[in-house]
């Protein structure tokens, strides 16, 4: 497959959908990023690496942590994670506590922000606090996207903190139901902070290569997880992972993605490649409008998608 | 009418069901509050009183307090009240997310928990800071109840905000719409603290006097608040003051009421007078359970219900 | 008191507010009817009655068929009628489905159309056949509204009937949890028809009298029911039978009540009077918006409510 | 791969889980099957066919008919039937009402009975009434399957009628929305009647074998839909095809699949294969218990799944 012919021609098609959408404005840090980005990036599992764009370029990866928050937990816990969140699509808002009081507390699935909440306080219960537990984030991503320079966003991370009322509404619900081990305020401390990591395309598409390559890192051809736990993250992000517009994504793109309000989305081709696009302006379920039209033209011209 | 002959036989008559039902636990000092007690006060608009069983002892009032901040936030800023709370009954339990979430973050009615944080959230607004907020109910309750030492039992309170994560999470949603004016954990400590006040029944019906009597306090005779403004928080005590069993209340007591999970009833006979049981047992409600028993009782041989 | 005073007053001062809100439109037979028309009728315990406007005009009583439909029932299986159906306000709207799925079926009070349903469905298995329980309706109207004349609007039962999806959707829905005894269509046949009744604000606040006056018939001494069971339908209605303005009319008017979309209110003031009020303009929440209007002011007017 | 091998030690391996799980037996016709039945066949893209069990036993097809039904309303209005009914994961049980009350009626995908009543009432408007509409998913299953001989089992859509009481609402309930453009009793006799159609394992993955082969039936080589059209059923399948446990399926096995409460999963590795499943015992979400295990091992054994 020429992918280098691909996403060039991709460059070319995609101008017309650059700069649709809304920028996410909640908070100051997200609200001044040019709406006129757009980056696109992809790491084979052969190691081959094509980029176009700003995929050079770091933004807020917020929820697409969620999918490394996830790993860690299920390194940690493995299959024991299952008893504390769900594995169905939601149904409903990201964010919303309805499902979540008719459930006593258990979250539909690890993406929805009750279920990262679960996760990443599985992953803090598993370190040495709070610090440890950024740290231990931190190294991930420095480590599988060749970066060491990876850091937090400290304004986002505060902003997150200073307007997260729906987020303390959340973790306080879970914690009601019993649904959360340590401190509410310590787990969304590391809750806001991985939301801020900076990373760009290349660095994400590198970061997530073992989803594409049966568990194993594609930049250090380290086991990250099991080939088995793998296809099931991936089963996880196609069936969860783009908030109430899971259907319509594998409808159009047919692949396994995470995407964030920063304007990022992760996808994978099992098999083949792992795939980060980024462009700022959001559809109306909050995920990248030019950048899911850039993965629809991707997997179009390249015959690529799981179906 | 003979009231001392009514609640003479309801001594005798109501032994039967104290005891049944259970104490609220989910703090201690609740839960080591002897399951046994029962006590009734009456307070005439004529100014008579009569008393039988634990009616001098001091319990706490709990959610009664939620009748009187809505008198208070009703005196600082009328009908502009109904802009921040709606009147209707909610169908729900008290502090149910759900509805909420539906309606954007407007509170059925007072006395569900969002409601009334809004309310304080209101009363808050209109004094200076906190700790203002809370000497005004309680200069409030001491008046209109005759006993200058009523006070908030410290305890409770700190109990309350340990162990307060659905409220934590009710006003945060509501801060997260827009619907809290003040910092969260100020409003809260508010809250808590209204909560916590230890009154008797003989206190708690002196203080509602006004309820009864067209607004103007039998106590010290001052005009509380105007008739109208009586006769529709009662109205409101009586479609939504029980909790999701005002149906049941109103079918079975038929009078206007408020009640807490310390186990008090406060309830009106407008034009006749002002009652007031306590005891701890809860139904499933989490109304006492002997406590409408005995206002049951009251209402059938006293012949007096608004219906 | 002086009625006639009193009601001469609102005669004038409604005009204002007559044409206001929305006729029903959903079947012809509602939707031609004149805007206009308002009409006011009373009668006292003591037998006395005071009209003014079109108050001898008959309109489709519509759901105010519902608390005869109630009485029918409780004279027939008396307390075991709240096995079958609750007794709480539903915090929804009429015709909502969402609640009854939530709690199996058990519809939350008579007044809802499901709870509705299942108070035709007791009548109709204690008579023999749909058309004996529809006559059984009529000789009641017609005995308590001193009009033997009374009785069904046939263009209107059958428009409901032709119209109906969202009844036949409920009565299915209760059927598929085992809640309606009777065939699906026989019971919706008596139920379109009590619906379709035409009656006057003088006749149905006469046939309504015995809710006044301590469950015995103002029209002919008879004792409908027991003075308990007539408070206990008062209460049911000032909590339930305003549709999903129950606390709305609570708080402006005060009265138990039951109201049609055809625009009747029938009121109640226990001890005092029944009242009728019917003007076809429809609020937000189903209800006569003049009639509504015209009992605020004759409550305040009168200085009688039950609060 | 030798596909011969693999389901030959299925065959042994499922032993274990055959007769686990509960057979439907809201009808006498599917409580009466024997719940020791297994059978799986296998239909390759190159056209080689394998079967294990009792993969040549007809059953009824029940839900599973709503991918093929969903294939003919594609086949007729292409993407206009998107304007109908959503595409995404309800997160409800199959047959709830309660989203689709929030939704306007708006069903949010195919496969839920809502979204299945609306894809009939689709076909139904492009077919010359009931009888042809019959005739035309007959002819569909005839033809692809290779069985002149596919009928409705007629026991088994007049049981359907007659305990069909949430259909009867849910049906009713669209077309109180405007959402069911014919009669709703023709809607549902075709609806009830394609649930009743008896095919076997074989006549199944034959019959949807142009789902695994971009588009085009292996049987018979003609384009039945377009390859984007099939990679789109897929995804459909995948994100909504197993009631409330698609994440759990896709989780688990990993592939499109469609589910019936007769105990039969067609599932489709696109590109390779179609595969269908029987085994009468359900799980607790309504899936065929044995059935899902036994595709479980196949895909673990094959190495094949989309992720």
């Amino acid at each position: 497959m020429d992918y280098k012919r691909v996403i060039d021609e991709i460059e070319k098609e995609i101008k017309q959908y650059i700069g649709h959408g809304k920028v996410a404005d909640y908070i100051p840090a997200l609200a001044r990023v040019n709406a006129d980005k757009f980056g696109m990036a992809i790491k084979c599992v052969d190691g081959d690496e094509f980029v176009i764009g700003d995929a050079l370029e770091p933004f807020s990866i917020q929820s697409i942590s969620k999918a490394f928050m996830l790993t860690l937990a299920i390194k940690y816990v493995g299959e024991d994670l299952w008893q504390r969140v769900g594995r169905e699509p939601s149904g409903n808002r990201f964010n919303s506590l309805i499902q979540l009081e008719y459930e006593q507390g258990l979250p539909r699935n690890p993406f929805i922000n009750a279920g990262a909440h679960v996760v990443t306080d599985c992953v803090l219960s598993n370190c040495n606090g709070p610090q440890s537990t950024k740290e231990t984030l931190l190294n991930f991503l420095r480590t599988h996207s060749g970066n060491p320079e990876v850091k937090f966003d400290k304004e986002v991370a505060q902003s997150e903190k200073d307007t997260g009322f729906r987020n303390e509404a959340l973790a306080n619900f879970l914690k009601s139901f019993g649904r959360i081990e340590n401190d509410v305020h310590e787990m969304l401390d590391v809750y806001y902070n991985q939301c801020s990591v900076s990373m760009s395309c290349l660095e994400l598409c590198r970061a997530g290569s073992y989803l594409a390559n049966g568990g194993k890192s594609v930049v250090d051809n380290s086991q990250v997880v099991s080939e088995s736990q793998a296809k099931r993250i991936n089963s996880l992000m196609l069936t969860c992972g783009l908030y109430d517009a899971v259907g319509e994504f594998a409808f159009c793109v047919g692949l396994p993605g995470k995407s964030g309000v920063g304007g990022g989305i992760l996808a994978i081709i099992p098999g083949h490649l792992s795939i980060c696009v980024w462009s700022p302006g959001l559809d109306e379920s909050g995920n990248s409008y030019a950048g899911k039209k850039g993965l629809e033209l991707f997997t179009s011209k390249a015959g690529l998608s799981v179906f």
